[in-house]
């Protein structure tokens, strides 16, 4: 059953903020689910499975063990607005096409071999929601937040409690 | 509650093909919402919920009385996509932003006055679809919309059968 007012789950949203928070911390470090949950205000049982889509596609690792967390799966610079969308919310067209051109009473199941015209334009448009996201990299979402003095030191206080290091 | 794997309502797709048809009838002529219903092979009662919202937009008008039916609220040069999918989906944004980065417990209700780099990149990206669906007209994908002479044939079969026109 379709829904109208179409919505991208809030998922979208703690997803790509956890990324780029975990794009901040120092390399071979990782957080948690609950210090990241915590971080957002999130729920811990809905964020954990978010992350998990983004562990499937190699957006994030998941390290296991009382010391492990979740930590980037490659750099900041190649992880794209797209990757945490598609990961989300998976990659089928937001616009389904039943080929209700077809049904025309008057020569049934005449459907041209052409793409419907409405099928395609509403396509080229996701297309080019899609090349937008694409061009935008959780490293360029990081390099334009100025924080405040306060709220970086804040950060750094909320970081070194709950950055989990690897034992060396 | 949100749904994950975002999809439009069939809604979309039912309403751009019944603008389509209606752009191809004379001038004054209506269609009624089981003419239309039956042409698509829909259901009325969900085909007239979204024909209303193209009323109530400008984009159809509802002439009433037994030769009544629906036609273009103005010409199909000036309908576009867009205009087509906010009255069925409604103006909001996909994309949420539910301020999360300001929920941080070391420094709460600190929100910098600066809109949040992810909303903002979400909603350039929707704008970008947007800018799309606006530069195509029910004239522009009539015109691409290529019919074999059977189908046209019998187009014009039904619409003689369907067309309801003004008393004179």
């Amino acid at each position: 059953m379709y829904t109208e007012g179409v919505k991208f789950s809030e998922g979208i949203e703690w997803a790509i903020h956890c990324v780029a928070v975990l794009a901040s911390v120092p390399t071979g470090g990782t957080l948690s689910n609950a210090a990241l949950a915590e971080f957002h205000g999130v729920s811990e049982s809905y964020l954990v499975k978010h992350l998990k889509k983004l562990v499937k596609v190699g957006v994030l690792e998941s390290v296991p063990g009382p010391r492990g967390g979740f930590r980037l799966g490659r750099s900041a610079d190649r992880i794209t607005l797209y990757d945490i969308v598609e990961a989300i919310e998976g990659k089928e067209p937001m616009f389904q096409c039943e080929e209700i051109r077809g049904r025309f009473p008057g020569c049934p199941h005449h459907t041209p071999a052409k793409p419907c015209e409405i099928h395609a334009a509403m396509l080229k448009a996701e297309l080019e929601w899609r090349k937008s996201l694409q061009g935008v990299t959780i490293q360029d979402i990081n390099r334009q937040v100025k924080l405040s003095e306060e709220r970086t030191q804040a950060g750094e206080v909320w970081l070194k409690e709950h950055l989990r290091l690897p034992v060396q």
